[in-house]
């Protein structure tokens, strides 16, 4: 008996060796971008070590646009509501000579982005408002489940950054709960961040319009209204952050000027934290864009921020073996 | 060796067995209302069953006030309110003369009452806005920490239904994710829910003021401002569980007209549902009200409607061994 108990032991212990030895992120190539993300793991889980944090406040947030999936050439849920206008113009026939609507659909994308900020909200709200939630799932789920991307071919859910799908189990197997925080629609996000990223509705934080009560058909419904409820982008991020998970995270990862301020309402809390930037930098693989973007923005001022406080920044040129799933 | 695995095997089962065997419940009466709880459980856990539901689906929302803990005289969060107003009158002068808050110092809370919602909202205000969220919340913990209820002389959060506990630990070792979903201002709750009823802050929705991000002394800081965010009751439950948890939940308890659509929503769903509520017919051990109570009014059309939709009601009085757990 005490043979067998050697032996399970032995063999227990083999298994949990090669569970440490094992590269929790193959994807990244060796470097000081990986380095930190790792010893900042190891750091907070280490029982006993100063820097230790208890499970419950291992809260991990993540942008999504441009941070977890690609956003180019536009946001892809502009794709989606561009894709929508279409589907819905017959019922409009009023869009053919009213802007922001008859130059999208002419396919002159310059002549929508000429109406700026107002335009774009308009798109929005015509697309995403006036049907129940349920509905707005459903006709999100069959946009993913057809659309193409303009330049690869692939399913927007296939453009999704595999060394950040590490990053997510990485964080998840040590007790991490990872939260998306996106400027994007939490609607939009919802009907699938689960299958794609592990990361169930309850724990998707994103920019709302405003829902509404009502009985249809005898049974009640929550109906879209067009409103905006909530901007979940620059300051709006902590707000959201605590207003959706009241408590600080320990970790959080973006790439843009949207995420500066969930960076530092990260980094101001006490302990050890871990602020990461990724950076587009690899116009072969995916799309090199900096200062000059009108989205998805890395501005010099952000770039100089993350050095003076010693944030991560990701290269996705350098640091990234592997960008996409499907590679 | 296959001696050994045999005794282990026969260990195990014997333990798996005891664990099945013991009463969930404890401090509940046999009779429909324990009933009901417990074979809505077992068969949404049932793999095989034309009722199971896969675990991250199995979303239980909680009212809070009367639903988890009491709230007579008053609902603690008002008594909170009138004790922030006596600690902060010194540096109030103007209060001495100034409706709700003259009535109040003075301690005619008929008065205060006089004044409606508008008084009521005033006090909130003075008592809730102007100080960070982390101010705010160690205002919380400390008072909770001193403060004793006027009647029982217990501390607030001593003052939770044992039965209810019992509810929550079951649902959550039965793989249900457990939220509070209360009329109470959600920062009000965040500081204590975990500890006393084991939900995390990231799992309570409630009503909210809004807040802004600054800088202060060179940190940021979210500072709470006096203005309506948004209010949780009624209506508001079922767009609050939406805008929060992002699914419906399978299995919800309230005792108020507060809380019938976040019923009714539950209700509507596909599969098989649990609605709860926990009636207040207990003037000996806890309150009696029902009607005609100024909080947590319990109408006879939510009970017709109980009795017509097959809700299960908790007769405090009947169903429940023990209400608090000191007892």
């Amino acid at each position: 008996m005490r043979n067998l108990l050697a032996k399970t032991l032995f063999a227990l212990l083999l298994l949990a060796n090669a569970a440490f030895a094992a590269d929790p992120l193959p994807s990244w190539n060796d470097g000081p971008a990986k380095q930190s993300i790792i010893n900042f793991v190891t750091k907070v889980t280490k029982a006993g070590s100063p820097d230790f944090v208890p499970v419950p406040e291992r809260i991990a947030t993540f942008d999504n646009d441009g941070t977890l999936w690609s956003e180019q050439p536009m946001y892809f849920q502009l794709l989606f509501a561009v894709d929508r206008v279409k589907a819905l113009a017959p019922q409009h026939p009023e869009w053919q000579t009213q802007e922001p609507f008859a130059s999208l659909l002419k396919g002159d994308m310059k002549g929508v982005m000429a109406g700026g900020e107002k335009a774009l909200l308009e798109l929005v709200m015509a697309t995403h408002a006036g049907m129940t939630t349920e509905e707005f799932d459903k006709t999100v789920k069959d946009w993913l489940a057809t659309a193409r991307h303009p330049k690869t071919g692939k399913r927007y859910t296939e453009m999704v950054y595999q060394p950040m799908l590490e990053v997510l189990t990485y964080l998840r197997a040590n007790g991490f709960k990872t939260f998306i925080v996106s400027g994007g629609g939490i609607e939009f996000m919802r009907p699938w961040t689960e299958k794609v990223y592990g990361v169930p509705p309850e724990q998707v934080v994103g920019s709302s319009i405003k829902t509404k009560w009502e009985t249809r058909s005898g049974k009640p419904a929550l109906v879209r209204l067009p409103e905006i409820n909530f901007i979940d982008d620059k300051t709006g991020k902590p707000v959201g952050i605590n207003s959706h998970i009241g408590r600080r995270p320990i970790a959080a990862f973006g790439n843009s000027d949207g995420d500066r301020q969930m960076l530092e309402w990260t980094q101001a809390g006490d302990g050890a934290r871990l602020m990461v930037l990724v950076h587009h930098d690899d116009a072969k693989r995916e799309w090199a864009y900096g200062p000059e973007s009108k989205i998805g923005t890395f501005s010099d001022a952000l770039m100089a921020e993350a050095k003076k406080q010693g944030w991560t920044v990701v290269s996705m040129k350098n640091d990234w073996i592997r960008i996409y799933p499907f590679e």
